[in-house]
């Protein structure tokens, strides 16, 4: 490594704090410590875990061995006192409040949340910037797959027509199964629970709600309009039965989970919008629903816990990003990506 | 559109000079023009194009038309005046002596220009960090997809293992050609320079230095190593004959372009690299070469001018990202991507 980039050597550290030791935090914690030098250099500075915030101090858990003294069951003391804060710890409360004192008290926020980013983060996002700090949030969509940064970042020259994918693992492994198995949807389902596939409550995956989340996070982030998840047309696979499969066979045709974003009034630099008086947003249409697609298709193709987002743009064309959509390693990679990325903004403004 | 995306209204414009005329330039121009209003709201400030450099103000060109006041064939004046600088003339020179004197005097620049990237980059992109500005250049690697923007800002908490990619549509079109249309080798490479797939000088396609450059340009972003053209293990398509193809369809394969790089020595967070002692960058392998692949893999199922890149990193996996390679709006669709964020950047950095 050229002797330049060992200039983070006596730099002050970024301040980190851990909400959250589930399988995503735990994951963020161990390449914390196992890319320490790495991460170092890219930044510009260490970075320093603070503490990693959890509820019951007393549950045994892995990380206790390698960490044990920076567990905590006071997570305000804790966001108090770093530069930036990392929310893995999923729910709505006390995660929001959480968020919410680490922007007003001038840290920046990195979170994998995406029912309380679904539900609030519009406020969220109005709040850190009214605060002048950020909050990201790749990990929240399809995981490692720069999804978000796409839309937001490197589209942000051109006109999105469209945004649609399998972005739900979990409903595609058990769609996979009965499509090129041949296994009964029922058991499909029962054996992608038995191998902790499916979220806690299964309702979140089967009915569409994980997918309606994310979808409505890429809608935002596209078009800029307030979408909220009682926009999303919404139907999950659990009405599906194994006549429909039969059905779809028979044409060469598969079923897949589909979440689908769409503009359906004018584009924004058409002859509409340039009159004068208030800019109306363009009319976005949200939809979660089981798709028949030919079996030969990118989506037909996308197997087992696999995710594919193809997205439409005025002057880009046709985009497709696909990868694991899920897994603490995966998430932990597109949480690290927003920390390290966040952390080297800091660093880049002492000077 | 909410009123406070209005915040615009008033704001200093952001200066923008654009060198180069070309099927970029035109449609970087005519995009500034038609999302005048769509880029204001999403920088917080108008982007104002101040003029456009062309080496020879008397050929007659589409934007005469529509833009007579703003060609100049005077580009230093140009680059001394603005905020940030778009170079999509090509070439060596004066693009490299522009850029650098865009940087020196405080102006960020957007380029599309690879081989000069390729060649010079590493002291271009020294020169911007010691001025505390920015070089950007999504659009000098498969236009819109965005590999650059994945490579390094996404995966920047994970250690990326390799990249692998269909990165030159010209060749890609020919191989499908033949190996899908069943035509003559020789016959394809004609075809493909009638339809203006080729660049000027064909070689730059057949002989893989297009490739080598932008796998250059990977490489350098994915493990901040120094390597140059002269680095890559290279061959073209234009040794290849009618018998390599019949050879390769007789084992279900087909034959690709293939641009890799990848690590051979050990992974940053890995033991041996934690000892004491001045930390050594991890030893990096690129290559480009014609390549057999299965026709159902990724790759073999890549069409015409389309192209694909595979990443696989430790912790996120293997990535897909795939789309138009080339093309004059697909082009700027990533410059203009690039030129929001810096001026987003730059309004930001004002408060």
């Amino acid at each position: 490594m050229p002797r330049e980039q060992q200039a983070h050597e006596g730099a002050a550290p970024v301040r980190v704090a851990l909400l959250g030791a589930g399988t995503v935090g735990a994951a963020v914690a161990q390449r914390l410590m196992d890319r320490a030098d790495l991460f170092a250099q890219r930044v510009g500075a260490p970075l320093e875990l603070t503490g990693i915030a959890v509820r019951d101090l007393g549950r045994p858990r892995d990380l206790s061995g390698i960490l044990p003294g920076l567990l905590t069951d006071d997570p305000e003391s804790l966001v108090d006192q770093v530069d930036v804060v990392v929310e893995v710890m999923g729910g709505i409360q006390p995660a929001r409040g959480l968020i919410e004192r680490a922007l007003r008290g001038g840290a920046d926020v990195v979170t994998a949340n995406k029912q309380l980013l679904a539900q609030h983060g519009s406020e969220l996002e109005a709040l850190a910037a009214g605060a002048g700090r950020r909050v990201e949030f790749e990990a929240a969509v399809v995981a490692a797959v720069p999804v978000m940064r796409t839309v937001r970042d490197a589209l942000a020259g051109d006109e999105i027509r469209s945004i649609s994918g399998i972005i739900n693992g979990s409903t595609n492994y058990i769609l996979d199964m009965v499509a090129r198995q041949g296994m009964p949807f029922q058991e499909a389902v029962r054996q992608a629970g038995d191998l902790g596939y499916l979220e806690a409550d299964p309702t979140e995956d089967l009915e569409g709600l994980d997918a309606a989340a994310k979808i409505v996070l890429l809608a935002r982030a596209a078009w800029g309009v307030d979408v909220g998840l009682d926009d999303v047309q919404r139907e999950g696979i659990s009405g599906l039965t194994d006549a429909d499969f039969e059905s779809a066979r028979g044409t060469g045709q598969v079923i897949k989970l589909i979440a689908s974003a769409w503009r359906s009034g004018p584009a924004s630099g058409s002859a509409s919008d340039s009159a004068a008086g208030p800019v109306s947003g363009p009319r976005i249409e949200v939809a979660v629903r089981p798709t028949l697609v030919a079996a030969d298709h990118p989506f037909g193709q996308t197997r087992e816990g696999t995710n594919m987002v193809i997205i439409e743009a005025e002057s880009a064309g046709s985009l497709r990003l696909s990868g694991a959509g899920a897994g603490g390693d995966e998430t932990a990679s597109a949480v690290l990506g927003d920390l390290i990325n966040v952390a080297r903004s800091r660093v880049a403004a002492r000077d």
